[in-house]
């Protein structure tokens, strides 16, 4: 991120016609993407483009959430016919939709909207194993920074990322242990719609995905060779490719806006491979998971929109993606103290009202 | 509000391709709207319409903030203009805005965008005695009335508070204590930029004004009469206008978006004079303001954005708008599991998929 760029909109921030700091948490949205762009005023975070990454997940035979397996690949179908949450608030904000198939359980027709990057129908079970090979990680991790890349080719100015994937806050919930050392019952939740029974099951299945797979509490991989073993040991394909998606973000000096839990998990993954990945970061929101305010404490993010969301698809990050361009346009269409006339308090100098 | 369409609503959702309960808390925003509505799915609240009320304050004299009083007239030809972040929000938004002097000190130009209702040029000091007479609080509220009469004949379908009176948050504060017998130490913040002293001193003005006022500390008006009393007493015109705002959108059912402090202290003299005019309204932000989360205990009401504003004009309340247009959206666009042919794990029956 450009410092000087920050530092300039910090000052400009406050020769705006409004109180200091009296946008609170969207002044420093406004920096960050200054930051982003090294810019003062930052463009404009349009257009901006959803990337649904869907995938499959062999812990679902574990009986971690009430969903049937092929509600994946239905809902990817939902998705392409425009029927969603995640397409009604993409259409509400402007933004346009892209799915990507990373490792969908089944073969999916073409369709406008669909991108195929199928690396596998669906990972191995986490909890007997590793759910992916290093290889198929890295191939996921690939895929997601290839397809950032192109949409900034496509003159995408912000990302959002969205995800699908039945049973896929439980491989969150494992990548969180991972990747932060804290405890699986810290860290898993009722996703959507686990009973008690359920969630009970569901810590210990990340209890044991953690143990067959050799992965130490303390939170800190250490090497990036270490970083793609515990992503593979434990993580979703399209956990592999939205932090693939995030560096690819940053590497194109683009702002990408983080959905819940699923997305804060990968990040955690793209933060460990790049740490600076996460200066190009905005949490969209803050879901209902428990282990997603462990995460975005572990990357200093604080999310935009806390409305008890747990729906996923990006439906968090849509709905922030209007305040991240409020935050902007103030920075290019708000009067200045000087240009309005307007007295400021801190200055204490009347300028000429009439003009 | 109509309880069948908030039924019909429920139900609605309960239908849609996402688990049950997963829009969290825009679920019941898309609910209460049904019920202001009278129909399921409600209609989009656009277009829609901010209104900007200002006025001055008496108390000002007694130094309860750093801003000259100046300020206001300042900051209402900054709106004029459009230079002021209310002006940037409504523009992302796509809401119109109309400034509306209730008690603007000064005389203001013609200009367009700009409704006279004045009344007074700036209420009385409320630590010496009433702010207003009974008559002129009754007249403001009769300004707010007709003014959100007028916006939604002219097509409206939602309206959005704003304000603008430099001292406000004093006049906020007593009227916060006014109707629900809270103590000046809880309700009184440091508004856009008190200093220690100050906020000491603004505490000691609040309780002031109650003492001199004969306020009790029961919260409770009881009467009409009483209800003008207390607002003629220690509010300010831009708040009695905005209470009549209020009631004027739950007369022509049409939602309104509050915004913060301001308008939720308006909200509680609304809600003291028809209860059931809380049914209409949506809290848009939680404001920095102490009193605010204790006017929003009082209303029942829970806000959507909580990002730390402290500046007024109906910013929180824009914010928000997206929000509620993303609610109402999913209601209108979002597929059924049936029509999707997506499973739904509560319904436990898989559709023809192909269809």
């Amino acid at each position: 991120a450009d410092l000087q760029a920050m530092a300039d909109a910090r000052a400009h921030q406050d020769r705006l016609t409004k109180p200091r700091g009296a946008l609170g948490v969207l002044e420093e949205v406004a920096v960050r993407l200054a930051g982003v762009a090294g810019a003062c005023p930052p463009p404009a975070p349009a257009p901006a483009a959803l990337a649904i990454f869907a995938a499959d997940h062999g812990v679902h035979a574990q009986g971690v959430t009430p969903w049937p397996r092929e509600v994946t690949t239905q809902m990817v179908l939902n998705f392409l016919a425009g029927g969603a949450v995640a397409n009604a608030f993409a259409a509400q904000a402007g933004v346009s939709v892209t799915v990507v198939d990373v490792g969908v359980a089944a073969d999916l027709p073409e369709a406008p909207g669909l991108v195929s990057r199928k690396i596998a129908y669906g990972t191995a079970d986490l909890s007997a194993g590793p759910a992916m090979t290093a290889e198929q990680a890295v191939a996921a991790l690939e895929a997601g920074i290839t397809v950032a890349r192109d949409l900034v080719a496509q003159g995408n100015a912000c990302l959002v990322t969205g995800d699908m994937g039945i049973a896929n806050t439980t491989a969150s919930a494992a990548l969180i242990c991972a990747f932060t050392g804290r405890d699986a019952a810290d860290t898993t939740g009722r996703g959507t719609g686990a009973d008690d029974a359920t969630l009970r099951h569901k810590i210990e299945i990340v209890r044991r995905g953690l143990e067959v797979n050799d992965i130490p509490g303390d939170g800190d991989p250490g090497s990036r060779s270490e970083v793609v073993r515990r992503l593979a040991a434990v993580g979703g394909l399209e956990h592999a490719a939205l932090a693939g998606f995030v560096l690819g973000a940053a590497a194109a000096r683009v702002p990408v806006i983080l959905d819940g839990v699923i997305a804060g998990a990968a990040a955690l993954v793209a933060a460990a491979l790049a740490p600076d990945a996460v200066g190009y970061c905005l949490a969209g929101h803050r879901s209902a998971e428990p282990g997603h305010a462990i995460t975005l404490d572990h990357l200093g993010l604080r999310a935009l929109v806390d409305l008890e969301l747990r729906l996923g698809e990006g439906t968090g990050a849509l709905l922030a993606y209007p305040l991240v361009s409020a935050a902007v346009r103030v920075m290019h269409e708000v009067a200045t103290f000087d240009s309005a006339g307007v007295t400021d308090k801190d200055a204490q100098a009347t300028l000429d009202p009439s003009t």
